[in-house]
């Protein structure tokens, strides 16, 4: 399952030369992806999978924890459900993969191949949903989803790509914000603590929108090139789908009405942005957290003292792993400092080298993926030691993605202010906006930055004039190059 | 999310009425599933969906434990993949569903939505693969897959299933065979201790093995109403992939070899055979093991006690719930009586009864779902007692659906006999088989049983002629009628 010996850290590209062939570097060399012979599709290998598995973790946990449970709906969906929903119909059609034949039958109605289920769930809720004892029904679901895209790259837009949908229905229209408000939450927490990635948190113009949704609320990365990358989006889908699929409710005052409506989603697209924040010329940083090893040892003895030196490293990894992701790197064909670099390429956060001398010490070395830092550490009490150096790298990561995009936040009173940051640095911009859709798409097609978001919090900063007519700034919003 | 609430229980037809009616009652009683809206395809509910998660549970964890990680493979086949094995082909190819259009545009060629991953899988390996080092390759994925049916049932035959299908690659011929009965030993060790479900352990006939298979081993579980299911298989594929798709790698002896894989499949099917196994006329019965409810708390109170005994049920709950899944019914709209009908319908294996005179009695009484047999215990110590309690009942349904197995497991010594039992109380019947496909096809046709399998140990009777032509018996074989 290894590449080739040769040339393994050497052809990862720097990010200074070329950001793009880095990231793709990155995504083959530390073995997460291979390219798929269907064009747009792309294989997620073992590791990159273990990540996946350890994000579902995290991300499930939470979604449970709020009340919500999984559920499997079917990947086909008739042409005639997609085209219920106007917005959503052209939105998505453009995009959809069609089923014409069923073995050598040809089918009397084509089936998408959901590029989203809000239709074909929507269609199952108005038979499940008669009264309001029967609410809020709080569904989610981990599935693949198919959209068929002309320009693709790993992880970051792929014809096909797994993600967890969650479609939620409530009695009034305030819990139905409540709950889209809470899974907006659900995403930042997961991101940014289990992650490390911050997150600006806000909602989406009209014009950026869910086909189909009131409102979009979503949380905006920064990736370390400066371009900004959307990690997860809630939807608050208010009545539209509900009265074109007759989702109706008999309420407690005996009246019949339609139920208000959410979906939300997270996809693998967070790897890449998991790749783009934390990696370095090295190759990939992971968080401890989501790490698929979290501890690699490497047993570096001469040939004499090799018997030795691996008892007691299996010793230790017996020790560590039952409490952490630990792997042990006895490959008797590769160097030690082949497995280095090999491991670093990975984004193992933490390696432990043990050698003859080291066992005479009592002791083992701690070097840390980030910083590469050495720390010999007493060999007793090492679990404890262990953990607390994954706790500072998990912190240290946050922290410093979180400089990076402090720093990489800035201010434009003009278009010509927005574009000339956008050539040079690029990074989040907030500005004043009048709130028109027109001046969003001068902005856009003069400086190639989108609105991100309009924030929900207090940004620090108040823009007063729309940047692009010069009137009155009804909001101040962040504008960034996007993913 | 509840059906109506009249006429819950009656709806379900008894089993002996109407088996099959019964099977789908329950179904959809128990809140399992409901029927989509296109052809074929059903929606897991969550109920039903929580049992396929303790399921993924308990089989990921020994997949795992045997060497094997997950990884994702595109969701579409292109059609020059799936005619590269001749076999494969044939057996695939007419029940495949086809995507023609990406969005407007028509595809130069078609793609199939994956039936099996075989093809796939395998062009991958091709690229993967190159040294004796680099194996064995051992690789599962967790799916979604895609067969258009002509006849489909709930969970047992539906064009749209779930599974994990593991795909492995060798150096040797030994190590694959090791590796077809490792993991086929697995989904026996799985399949009984975790489902309670007894099987016979064998090996298909050359005309029921998988399309391209060398050979094919299978696990086959006695349904309660005497017909056989196929619980999961595990495939020797020899070199016929590795052949076609240039699986190669260079060995020790540096001579450039084809390597020898396997694969090997559980499905949403299970569930069906989890339902046939264990339910009643009542519903639903699960061991404990995979219940997403192991134990429902019913609190009994008239209306001014009901705070006091809510009070400790939810103590009760917070106690157990630490250890097992545990579900309080709160509801104050059903009657007790209801609820107990409801949890029954729906197999949870353990009730907790609790009224004031419990409370005064310091006591719980416990109602076991299979039996209905009522325990007073005392409210100290509970999480044991009912730990002991869901341990007897998992392997009571061992032991009863073991010997149902026994007593419906018979002999014949001809086509005349088979037909007879086949006819009346039909099970496992053993017989002699010459080896030919002929005489395989004519039982067929006669009796409506086809040969399960070529059992691996000795089943405890020798057929010493063919029950067809009654020619030399080199096998002595199960029959049964199949789902």
């Amino acid at each position: 399952m290894t590449e080739k010996k040769d040339g393994f850290v050497k052809e990862i590209t720097p990010k200074s030369e070329d950001f793009s062939q880095w990231y793709v570097d990155v995504c083959r060399k530390a073995d997460l992806m291979d390219y798929a012979p269907v064009k747009g599709c792309m294989v997620i290998k073992p590791y990159g999978y273990s990540l996946w598995e350890n994000i579902k973790e995290g991300l499930d946990r939470r979604i449970k924890a709020t009340g919500h449970v999984n559920a499997y709906f079917p990947l086909f969906i008739p042409e005639s459900y997609l085209q219920k929903e106007a917005e959503h119909v052209e939105g998505f059609a453009p995009e959809v993969a069609w089923v014409t034949h069923g073995g050598a039958e040809e089918l009397h109605e084509r089936l998408a191949v959901r590029p989203t289920s809000e239709t074909i769930i929507c269609a199952m809720y108005s038979r499940w949903i008669q009264s309001w004892r029967d609410l809020p029904v709080l569904i989610n679901q981990w599935a693949n989803v198919v959209r068929w895209e002309k320009a693709t790259r790993p992880f970051l837009r792929t014809t096909e790509f797994l993600w967890q949908e969650g479609h939620t229905a409530h009695r009034t229209a305030e819990e139905a914000e409540e709950e889209t408000l809470r899974m907006l939450e659900v995403y930042r927490d997961f991101v940014e603590t289990d992650l490390s990635i911050p997150v600006v948190v806000g909602r989406k113009t009209e014009g950026e929108k869910f086909a189909g949704a009131v409102h979009t609320y979503t949380i905006e990365a920064l990736m370390s090139d400066g371009r900004a990358l959307q990690a997860a989006t809630s939807h608050n889908l208010g009545q539209h789908f509900a009265k074109v699929f007759d989702i109706t409710f008999l309420d407690q005052d005996d009246q019949l009405k339609h139920v208000w409506q959410t979906s939300w989603g997270m996809t693998t697209r967070i790897i890449g942005a998991l790749i783009m924040v934390h990696g370095d010329d090295r190759g990939l940083v992971l968080p401890p957290k989501v790490a698929p090893i979290q501890v690699v040892i490497v047993p570096i003895a001469p040939q004499k003292e090799r018997e030795r030196v691996l008892a007691e490293a299996r010793a230790l990894q017996r020790e560590l792993e039952e409490h952490l992701r630990t792997h042990l790197d006895d490959r008797d064909e590769y160097t030690p400092g082949w497995k280095f670099n090999e491991w670093e390429m990975r984004g193992v956060p933490l390696r432990i080298e043990i050698g003859p001398r080291d066992i005479e010490r009592g002791q083992v070395v701690l070097v840390r993926r980030d910083g590469g830092a050495k720390t010999p550490v007493s060999r007793s009490g090492l679990v404890d030691v262990v953990k607390g150096f994954l706790d500072d790298i998990q912190k240290s990561r946050w922290q410093k993605a979180k400089q990076f995009m402090e720093e990489n936040t800035r201010t434009a009173g003009s278009v010509d202010e927005l574009k000339a940051i956008m050539e040079d640095k690029r990074g989040f911009v907030l500005g004043g906006w009048c709130g028109e859709g027109s001046c969003e798409d001068a902005v856009k097609e003069e400086t190639g930055a989108t609105i991100r978001c309009i924030p929900l919090a207090e940004p620090g900063w108040k823009g007063e004039k729309c940047i692009c007519c010069g009137g009155h700034a009804s909001h101040t919003v962040y504008f960034a190059r996007a993913y």
